[in-house]
């Protein structure tokens, strides 16, 4: 198995954090987006939407979309319901991720750490930290009820989730008032086979 | 089974439409988007994240986002495939679409047909329209090798990439060159059950 991706996006991260959840070996092809690696020819034949991650099966097969790629790494395991309606509600978190969470969150990540970018530069930063805090409140909301976001123990939707909302204070988002957020973020950073997320560039 | 829906929302179509297809009744709940009906205190306590399709089962459970809605319902039924890849490329297709495709194609038909903002008006009509092109580029070049995005015959992924293409044009997207996008389009409204979406306000 191999995983084209840079160990510094959190969408990518996600997917190495289950791969050593479970204790799966692979190979890591490290790919940089800032000098244009997703854009050239070979990687555009291997996934047209030009984006990492992307997972390459032993058979050749290939995955992009790191929720996907999540889903089906952890069929069969703890990490996705064996219920049905358990399987759609860690399917809706993790397209919340992508629609409510990642665009703000995430994006503010990239623009400060990897484009320096900042509040000041950017007429469009105010919504999107908006909208950020939007969904995390919708998060502390949820977390306030449960211990995980699906079941009772941790699953791809904690993990998705995981990723950006952890180093959310890369885009200056302040964490401090969410306490059960904290509490989760703590939970998580405690599973036996964690590993942390890359460093971002560091400009600015 | 209750769907709460706008069904002139694409994103609420695709449930409506899957709904078709299978033969499921349900109770429709009319939304009213414009009017703030998903910020309403009654709706936010069903779904904090406030927005629709919101589908509730007959046992009371509320399950948001369309997509996972689409899983949900479409498991155990020939609109999901079988196999674990298949599931895998089925939501690779979902994610596709709620992250590059959706918010671009969607949403400059929100701006145009709800709010009557123009490309005159807004100045990010272009950067919207440009990824909104490169969605449709990544859509066609898939569907001059296959039918269908993930198998044999149609899918979830089928159906969520329908709902807002079939409309693109209200947002302003020339189709007319996608010769192998046309031809999936015709294809999806030729199957049994079909029903089409209700047209938007109109406005401008």
């Amino acid at each position: 198995m191999k995983l084209y991706a840079d160990s510094s996006s959190g969408n990518c991260y996600k997917v190495q954090l289950l791969l050593s959840f479970l204790g799966l070996p692979y190979d890591l092809v490290e790919v940089n987006v800032l000098s244009g690696d997703t854009r050239k020819p070979g990687f555009l034949a291997k996934n047209p939407n030009g984006r990492i991650p992307l997972l390459e099966l032993d058979d050749g097969s290939l995955l992009p979309e790191s929720n996907a790629i999540l889903f089906y790494l952890a069929e069969g395991t703890p990490f996705l319901p064996e219920d049905r309606l358990g399987r759609a509600r860690a399917l809706q978190w993790m397209f919340f991720e992508q629609y409510s969470h990642e665009p703000y969150i995430a994006v503010l990540r990239f623009w400060r750490k990897y484009q320096g970018r900042t509040r000041e530069s950017e007429p469009g930063w105010a919504e999107r930290e908006e909208k950020g805090y939007a969904a995390l409140d919708v998060m502390e909301r949820a977390l306030m009820e449960r211990p995980w976001f699906v079941a009772e123990s941790p699953s791809i939707a904690d993990i998705a989730l995981y990723a950006y909302t952890h180093v959310a204070a890369h885009g200056d988002f302040d964490l401090s008032c969410y306490g059960a957020i904290n509490g989760w973020l703590d939970r998580l950073a405690a599973l036996p086979g964690y590993i942390a997320i890359a460093p971002p560039p560091g400009r600015a």
